[in-house]
């Protein structure tokens, strides 16, 4: 990165943390807070943003996105650069990307491949290691990782089996060697073998629009994966990380665990808040731009996760950003949507979808807006109080967000490199003004300065 | 059978069915009750039983035994006539037993060895069948002996993975072909693998003697497979028969299933609703005659139950007889309770426990004491009204029972082929004091008149 | 009753109780079946029902029904006679109706006047005592009723305070009495103070119509009295029985309940597990039809109730038959949701709709249809087996169904003295084709032969 | 209060807040916090506090004390100057204590009476008012104590019918109230007519030791309440606050409620965490000790109730600090345990002892120890940034603690005015050190410098 000279004050913004509230001035500068007061003294240099009237919020970080990710035969369409780029513009200056070898590749070699690819974003960035097939070899290269990189968090898919799924000898292998390395494990908990069984009966009834694919993974299948997720996690005496949780089924095993003292953090994404099952019923092959897994859920999942995050039992909030366009890669599973590319973008539209839906809805307090956005992810992965604090010492990540304006949601105008906007047309209370990353101005007011490579990677503890 | 040509008059009993109560004779020849009045006329040479101030009730049914079983190298103690004979001194009918081959074995040659072991019996049998692999061998063997020798109920073993156990895979199949032919599919619920990494840190850590075994398969290790065969039974839109159900956490996801109106099946036995795990301390390895799987759960798991019995949530009692002397068997085990034979006696007991335990303290009515001993487990198994049922042209299987006397349950005294009784010491309220067997008198107060391979195999519908 | 001289015999048709099923000839003279079996000798003047290919059911026994009940200003629609011929007509053949007292009226002489109502009734009879207020007074009188009438329930109403409801230490009086006599208490759940809080606000702010009924008494309303009510049943150590329970919030306390072990008896009623609270936006104030309490539900709470009723955790199945006419009677409350006479008819539908919707749709099997409906009430409230079986000895209660017949329910045909019908419309599978009562034909194919008077009352243990 | 013209600076100890934990000074002058950061420059006359190695947290706020109470006869033990000493000493700063109005009686005459007590604090206090009778007066006053004393959290006592426990009329009448000012209502959960109905009982039983007192008052009578408390609190739309949870059946009332989306504050207390009901079992009389409502539960509560508070389920720990003598007080129930006054001390204790049993163990993070004991109940209540926060321009309310330091509980040692402590005997890890409580350095290594009547009233917003 490019130390910057000139440093940034934003005066007499409504600061919100994920405790507080008050109003005070913030100085920038060399990529950190120097100082957070009334009318603070700065050199005469310092660029000045107003930000009377308004929110001055953390940074977000994104810990689940998957920028130009190898995937069902196609490549997400965002790349490091285009995506951090895009989450800039909506207050998010931070992710977790996950590096995913293929069944039997090793771990260094992937991880070489996607710190290569990354090294063009624009906004700092970490990794999650995928763990995607166990045995010595992998056991050796994720302390690898581990000492070398500061990967302190390994994931398992208990979902996609025979491809980067693995089966529960696996994922043990896994949690007791992250045990052993004070790592955490993140899981996407699906039951592989049962998606597969009903896809299987599903196509062989002919059964191939977008909307089977959300037959073929229902609820139950996912809330199976969870309760047995925290059951392996207990083996090991281990936390686990659940990554988007989307319904009832799975909430409740989570609180019968929480019930009997075991830790889980759990995941969500706006869109599993926000939207539901009858988006696949769009005609015109539309409903693939919703084709991810898991699905978007039938009415009666979405206020529970609501309730969860407002009672702390959901941590936190990313966007699992993995766009794939209509038109050259969704349509791959035109005839049978098993092979529709899994995903859809979000990194642009959270900071804003969780103000408007959350806070103004009175679903959400502003500190719990922050914490569950910025705060929580860095707590759980590491990253804290480096992101995710507005205090002297961290990094001069911050967002400004003016909550008079209003807005939609659109395709035609978002900064995602993709066709589609799974939330095309929702109203927006509130707007990002200006986007302050690693101490430097780099979006106000829609004109957005981003500079490729300027993000850092950042390793963990 | 010897066809017999007397018959046998149970007078002036009371009669208690799974419905009713009142009190009339019954009047049995040919194996068949023929008639059930007031003061029946019968032939001059039929033989009395006085049963005036007795109860009269249907013969039990014990649908979970394991007679003559090869087992972690050893034979259960029990062949199957000296347990259906303990089973009839104890009130107990008839039996269903399990074929079980070992991984990669032929179904039908398994059939034919256990067939031929339960020549001898001398109560009516019939068999689940264990389906320990799957492929389509497995499958086209599975119609085989469903057509052949009327086996409709399949067993997978969640538990002893790389043994008997089946994958998830492996279990989708198996009930696929089930669902295809009507059959229902019964489950031992354990997460295998769980167990074996519980199990290695344990003997990693020196712990080897029997009351580690109850902690290498704790309750929520068996809660999480029930949870996860109620999910694979969806999937394939069956109905599921969980066997042996120990503890809450499983009794809980049954609740949840029966809440979604899933029917789920649900077995237990005595040992689990009268033991609590302080059995394993006992002192000079005697913890070794608990052993079993699942095993004795702490205090706090057996009123539930009880509950679950008394509201109809659980179904039937079984016995899951598979007794293992203490000495030249248990004891291959001594330095490492994962080579202790899991199993013990329970068949003569079963009838005499649930009266005392159950009906005498008020937790069951007379109806549910003959309903989950003797009548659910027919109509669930498909030998209803022909078992289970005291009405003209069922079976003449009956037993009278004094509930005016005490008895005590010891090794010494018991039946059982074996040199311990995990009942030890318990007292009785009542005793058997007739069991008329295919309509002849087998046993008279403790006179066991039994008769090697009177026993005839059920073949079921 | 006028002994009738000359008996009935019912031909091959498929006799189904709780418990069996099977083929046979029934005899009934005397008003007592006399024997049943295959192909009966009958004396030669035996009218004759050729029942092949049809059900033999026992007579329905509805356990709670408002005859002739003055309520809210008015009187329900129908009364001993009419009500009960129209239960005849639908295979109900005896019904429990309740003795209601003004609050501060003696018992004794609602019970006179309840007495004296029902003697043109032509189905057997018998009535639950409710108490509306409590004192030594009612305690004396409770011991009356008791030991004169053999009245052996008494109901509590926790709704309607200022009326007929009774406060919490009324409740405690009335249970603690109970248990002293060994009867069972009833009780309807609705937090009366927490209804008439709302009534307030609805009013208050000007919302009148039918639907703000429903309202005005939310589910949750009705699950904290369930919840309360069975803590207060837990005080003094008794079971009790809730009437016309409606939703998941209620039923989840009983789940609790019975998962500690305490006997709890839940009762509901078809248009709990058939409609939903769509009825009320009906234009014209028709959904003033529908005012009851509790409300129609909305969608989302039937389902449970049937999977309640499917595993056991809910016994019975009554119509809270209380019929009220459209014009004349509902309409009192046309400017007031509030002054709507509360309740609707149901008796002569019972048995039709929940062979419908229960057996046909495999949610319930004929036993569990024959348990709800006819043996379970009889049962828990002291009538069996005089009532609610088929058995030698029984009352020749019983009525013939013809499963391949169709029908469709109207106000415009049904034998209800009453303007409307709640299930108007919907299609029913099978008719009634006889209706033996006392041993008597009463109902034939169309053919209402009932005797007002010739129901008898029936005191109870 | 008398202004302070020194300052003092707390150097080099590891600040810990709800959020954040770093090594920092901190500047007190004036009441309140100065300034935060790094070798801070004061003026020479400074007090200055070396908290090198020790954690400096905000001073905790015990929102449940009872100081020199009228109740059952007599009046606890502790007035407002002994009881916020003691508290100081122990890192408290603030307490709420309650206005309790006797029925029938002016809250303003009871509020006059309670801020007259109040005094001589040496902390400083805010009041909740308990309402104990409803009516246009009480309506009326509770209008005037908000807005002219800012108390804006009102009690009602579900239990101690008759006496200052409300009905449910009454309930509703006061959160209506609460509601239209923006105010919160707190409830003491348990039947108070299941408690007398169970008292009577066992009092005829001749069951009058103490540890009657606990079967008086079982969980689910606790259960029910916090269940209809929340019932209530829902047909207001408002938040309700439980305070001191004790139980498993409670809090499965608010775990439902959250689920449902409603917001249910809850309070437990240190005596719910760390006893259970042995201590009734104490032999001559000393059960006494324990006797306080809700009482001391069994074996099986505890777990619970610290996994709630671990995943943010329980918001507070408060100690319902309100001391009886054994000797003279206690001793007035030696014959009849309902006669026994109910309380006992805590208000020293809390900090160490949820530091000890909480932080220690693991149970909590140093940052949900600050929450639940100090800035959670500020923010409840309407005390925070003033109360609960180390932030620039809160009161300067700060204890230091190190961590190194043990200790054991005592009567004979401790501050409260009473002679027996429920904690004797608990080992302590770390010891407060140095207490600063409105910017004054009032307790240092044992020596406690408290002033009477220092403490100020707070009114709320």
């Amino acid at each position: 990165m490019t130390a910057t000279s000139r440093g940034v004050v934003i005066r007499n913004g409504e600061i919100v943390t994920a405790l507080d509230q008050y109003v005070a001035d913030i100085y920038c500068r060399d990529g950190v807070i120097q100082a957070i007061g009334e009318n603070l003294d700065v050199p005469s240099d310092t660029e000045v943003v107003d930000a009377s009237g308004q929110y001055v919020f953390p940074g977000g970080l994104d810990a689940h996105t998957h920028m130009e990710l190898p995937f069902m035969g196609t490549t997400s369409a965002d790349d490091f650069f285009t995506g951090t780029a895009a989450g800039i513009a909506g207050g998010t200056t931070s992710i977790i990307d996950f590096v995913i070898p293929a069944r039997n590749q090793s771990l260094i070699e992937a991880r070489d491949f996607w710190f290569n690819n990354a090294k063009k974003a624009c906004a700092d960035y970490a990794f999650h290691m995928a763990v995607t097939w166990f045995g010595e070899q992998v056991e050796r290269e994720m302390r690898q990782v581990h000492s070398e990189n500061g990967i302190t968090s390994f994931k398992v898919f208990m979902a996609y089996t025979g491809a980067i799924g693995v089966d529960d000898d696996e994922f043990i292998g896994v949690i007791d060697t992250a045990a052993d390395l004070g790592a955490l494990v993140t899981a996407h908990c699906e039951h592989g073998l049962a998606v597969q069984s009903l896809q299987k009966k599903l196509v062989a009834a002919g059964k191939l629009t977008p909307k089977y694919h959300a037959q073929s993974r229902p609820a139950w299948v996912e809330g199976e994966a969870t309760n047995r997720a925290i059951m392996l996690a207990r083996c090991s005496g281990q936390p686990i990380y659940i990554v988007h949780l989307t319904c009832k089924e799975s909430l409740e095993a989570v609180i019968r665990a929480r019930q009997e003292g075991q830790l889980v953090y759990v995941e969500t994404c706006p869109q599993y808040l926000l939207l539901d099952d009858s988006v696949y019923d769009k005609p015109d092959f539309e409903g693939a731009a919703y084709v991810m897994s898991p699905p978007i859920r039938p009415v009666g999942h979405q206020d529970p996760l609501w309730h969860a995050l407002s009672c702390g039992l959901i941590h936190t909030v990313a966007t699992d950003h993995c766009p794939f366009n209509q038109v050259g890669q969704k349509d791959m599973g035109k005839d049978d949507f098993t092979k529709i590319p899994n995903g859809a973008a979000g990194i642009e539209n959270r900071m804003a979808l969780m103000y408007t839906y959350g806070v103004e809805t009175g679903r959400l307090t502003l500190q719990q807006f922050v914490d569950v956005c910025c705060t929580a992810p860095a707590k759980i992965f590491g990253l804290y109080p480096r992101k995710g604090a507005i205090a002297v010492g961290s990094d001069a990540d911050i967002f400004v967000y003016d909550k008079t304006r209003t807005g939609k949601i659109s395709a035609k105008t978002h900064r995602h490199r993709v066709d589609r906007n799974i939330f095309e047309g929702f109203e927006i209370k509130g707007a990002v003004t200006h986007t302050i990353c690693n101490g430097r101005l780099q979006y106000k007011d829609g004109d957005l300065r981003v500079e490729r490579g300027a993000g850092r990677y950042m390793p963990r503890r």
